[in-house]
């Protein structure tokens, strides 16, 4: 039944990183890790779940937000230790900072720049 | 002149994880690997420079094959501990395999399948 998990190199730490896309826009959402459970969680659901590093611990993404990402497809890499996500992203925002997208930071003469808006307040969106 | 380098999130490897983007097609063509030497000859040099986790040295991708990747913007993520890179990819090949991409495996039915063509013998590429 998993034998697909079976293929997959996982890193030393049991994590591999999941590169999410917008199946719409084409737009890079974010940057997150799966350990084995989650992304058989993610196949399984047919939404995003992740590992959380800073908290050790499952991430269903948009459990707080509402913000869920709606798998389209799911691929890996030729070394088959990185996955590539293309979901839907529901509520248009992906960041925890209330942007579309987590890579608002653009190298400009030296110094990284913000360059999204943020669409909704941080403090609205974690209540 | 390096302040940006010292603001970004480095692993406690020294590493962190590069998604490179297709600036025309959007199409996400590899996940890998910087340390803080590769990073800043990217922004210097005008082409990705990595660092290969295998040999454990600096990776100027397209030294062998030719299929460079030039710069078109160098992104940060919330976190500051992931990277994208835009870029134009010369002749249209990012993947050892001789693909267009590295994410060609596509889960369908609980199986890995491989879903692009082979664009160029790797044989070809690497003489």
């Amino acid at each position: 039944m998993t034998a697909w998990l079976e293929q997959v190199n996982w890193g030393n730490d049991g994590l591999l990183p999941v590169i999410t896309q917008e199946f719409s826009t084409k737009q890079v959402l974010t940057l997150a890790w799966m350990n084995r459970e989650s992304l058989q969680l993610t196949a399984e659901n047919g939404h995003a779940v992740y590992w959380s590093r800073s908290r050790q611990k499952l991430w269903h993404k948009g459990e707080q937000s509402g913000h869920q990402q709606i798998i389209k497809s799911i691929r890996m890499d030729c070394d088959q230790d990185a996955i590539l996500l293309e979901v839907e992203q529901i509520g248009g925002i992906a960041c925890h900072t209330g942007r579309h997208h987590c890579f608002f930071l653009e190298l400009h003469d030296g110094e990284w720049q913000a360059t999204e808006p943020v669409l909704k307040d941080p403090n609205e969106i974690y209540r």
